[in-house]
């Protein structure tokens, strides 16, 4: 999985019948020192809830499409959990709570 | 998914007989600012019907085939919707209604 | 799917017993523009029968299997149609026939 | 697949039901020379239980949904195995006793 | 696929147990004028039994489970082939019988 930084919404009304009701969150990724990269991702959010600025966890490929109710969307990129802390060599790099952030 | 710009077409009539019906649009992917990258990527359109400078969402991998009718064709990326806004930051990136481009 | 150009043959007689009988081509990939891309890929043809120096239609990671004959062979790409003519902006960017190229 | 190294740990209380109990770590890919890339990937580590700065074996895509347990989460990648050794020409690159390396 | 060589082995003892068995490689890509790239990948050999130096066709993602005997096992990277020959525009680039190497 990935770790990414909510950066905003798409909006598609003239869409694949079976993706209407899955909201769809533009990601940035983040790298391994939480410096934002230049790579996105449209990811849909359909169990967790992720808000604008939020970390969360995306999973791409057939893996997108395990969360329950999309197994049959063609959707290819699923925010999978809200992110509340990353640590690295047992130092905190990342904290939901404190928006802590090296 | 991914966000791109319908370029043009491909026409192929030599193919896998699956694929007769199934139009092949040339997309051009755009980065998180709007801007055209040096990437393109030839995507089935079975159920949107975008038009060319549409910019439009594409699904690639196992996920292209989940379309209705196409389960079996060997595709592996497909057109999923066609894009009303995209909005970073809460600011408006695109708007299909006004061409509206930053 | 992408498109690129056929390149030449990779043959190997030791080999996972199902790919008997699948000819395999050396593609390169073509960039928007048409100019040839350091990238390749070994692509097996079981239906379309392309030439050296054609334009073709790859699909690769598990649409490769869709073509018929090949669901359960370890193949990741596969040569999906020869291509007729690519458009970009309404202006012709390939054509077979006269094998125009910009 | 791929060596990585395990460089810490992502926690998530928010998020797809299905990967409660799914320990995630962080982990950074190494070379064939045994440097660290500047490329990461968060992988679920279920069954085999690795430590902080252990060499693994990391598997992605469809693949990672193939260990026992998890072949209805969404995970796109999964710790495999902890390396014992690499080696490269028949010269030892890394070895996990001795935390040999070149 | 992809052509790579195999460049050396992983072992990994403290494994997801579906693995017990299958011969880990360490293989490097080579481009298509036949120059190893700085790029690798650890692929499993369970039916064709490759040596070092080999050249030898890869097959990644859910294809590598389409070998007899891994269906189910974590596995996104397998050797599927031995290569003989490798020929570009009818010239020969690579010939493994007379170790050719233009």
């Amino acid at each position: 999985m990935q770790i990414a930084k909510v950066r905003g919404t798409v909006v598609s009304t003239q869409k694949d019948p079976t993706l209407r009701g899955a909201k769809l969150l533009l990601l940035q990724f983040v790298d391994e020192t939480g410096q934002l990269l230049p790579k996105y991702e449209v990811a849909a959010d359909t169990s967790v809830g992720a808000g604008l600025d939020e970390w969360v966890l995306v999973s791409r490929g057939s893996a997108a499409r395990q969360v329950s109710g999309s197994e049959h969307r063609p959707i290819d990129a699923m925010v999978v959990g809200i992110i509340d802390t990353v640590s690295v060599d047992n130092q905190l790099l990342y904290s939901k709570k404190d928006q802590y952030r090296t």
